[in-house]
């Protein structure tokens, strides 16, 4: 099946993106929920289900297998590749750094290379976080998981923080854009409302937590962003994910991407050491 | 004096341009290590001491008043520059985000404004840090505070940390550029080698923390950077400071400037709260 991977995966982009217009311009009450597993997931699931796969092999398609720590070397990264390939994770999810570096160890693989950016603050510019995105997509980039301006957000600056997502979704041009809230420093109300800007932005996934915040993801946070942002939307959860419970219950509640650094030992089922 | 302020602080810095450019090509042996203080604090301490003006005035100006927290609203970044004002702190020292605002509230004052680059991670590219010293430059910013890549240094990858360093430095068109080691990251050899690359990467500071690592300034790590870079470079101590006898020790150790969130409680001798 792997050549129509590329197929299926641009003919489900726009079907979802196509989704997603109609979901905004109100025209479609969903009656679709019951496959909102498989849709939101988007190619991979998808792709993983046409062949038939196992449980492990289901989920680890659903896994941004992540390294982001500041002193990480290209040993430690390559490590990650290696695995990411062995293990068949979605993509592995790296600093700017480390972008060229993974596009070139994942060429010709099915795992695709996720970069952060205004990571892990969000507390850089619209500009700086554009240009930052088509830096990483220079360098061989094929997803972006960004930080909102969570500042912007608490100074209830609704406007700037709709604009700065729009600039990373324009900049990246078609590629997948998930945008971090960071939910372990808002509101109730504040996740609510970054929900609704994400999905007005045009983004393609809320995302939990950087994993450098005080907490990370939380199967109540997932259930909230599912039921707003809607069944088309995907849902990514990440920060202190260490099980293969953790990740079963974070898909259960609405998850339809996992980030996690102790993505081997969730697929082994093994005890998982602490990190980002 | 107010007057030559501008002008104390150009000649100041062409004087020690030329004294860094003379070091590096070992020219100089430097009988000077006894006014060491005066001349690596540049302008703003020369200025102090020129006005004779009060210990707390003094120290005040060798502090960048520090907020980075992703959630930092603009009603906290507003009292952050009211009180460098009142204290007439060296800078503020703010996220990307923030460079705009605090410029415009600082216009027509002595207070400059600090912008941090690939931060607090260091792990962006050096094509996104030049470009993010370029928009903080047009935003306003006067001196940039960046990260180094400590992932490369980690790696043995000297001439990318080099390269790195000078990109900003080359942004940053003339500003001054400290530049962050994260020294709790780093063994006592990478943060001699950090400091050697620094210096010769043409940059204006070494500084020890984001204040996001595990640890802070220590008068240890201030001591080794002053030792390795010479009297002439700055020395920017940052991370944990919290009372007047820490920035004392810190600035008989060798340090020239303080990054501090708790810059008012350490001027006013009162109990400072744990931030950044």
């Amino acid at each position: 099946m792997a050549e129509f991977d590329e197929l299926i995966d641009r003919i489900t982009r726009n079907v979802m993106r196509r989704l997603r217009e109609e979901d905004l311009e109100g025209k479609i009450s969903l009656p679709i929920a019951s496959v909102n597993h498989i849709i939101s997931a988007g190619a991979d699931r998808i792709g993983a289900i046409l062949g038939a796969k196992t449980d492990e092999e289901e989920i680890a398609r659903t896994i941004d297998h992540t390294y982001l720590k500041p002193d990480a070397t290209v040993e430690k990264i390559t490590q990650l590749c290696e695995e990411a390939k062995k293990y068949n994770f979605a993509t592995v999810c790296v600093n700017p750094n480390y972008v060229a570096l993974c596009s070139q160890l994942l060429k010709d693989t099915p795992v695709k290379v996720t970069c952060v950016v205004g990571f892990p603050l969000g507390a850089t510019t619209s500009t700086a976080k554009a240009m930052e995105t088509r830096d990483a997509i220079a360098n061989g980039a094929d997803e972006i998981d960004m930080v909102m301006n969570i500042g912007a957000l608490k100074s209830k600056n609704y406007d700037l923080v709709k604009k700065d997502i729009q600039a990373v979704v324009n900049a990246a041009n078609g590629r997948t854009v998930k945008v971090i809230l960071e939910t372990a420093l808002l509101t109730q109300e504040e996740k609510i409302k970054a929900c609704q800007i994400t999905k007005e932005a045009g983004a393609d996934f809320v995302k939990t937590s950087t994993g450098f915040g005080p907490s990370g993801a939380t199967v109540a946070d997932v259930a909230l962003m599912r039921r707003i942002v809607g069944p088309i939307m995907g849902v990514k959860a990440a920060g202190g994910i260490r099980t293969l419970e953790d990740v079963q219950a974070l898909l259960k509640a609405g998850a339809t991407r996992i980030g996690a650094s102790a993505s081997v030992a969730i697929i082994k089922g093994t005890p998982a050491e602490a990190g980002y």
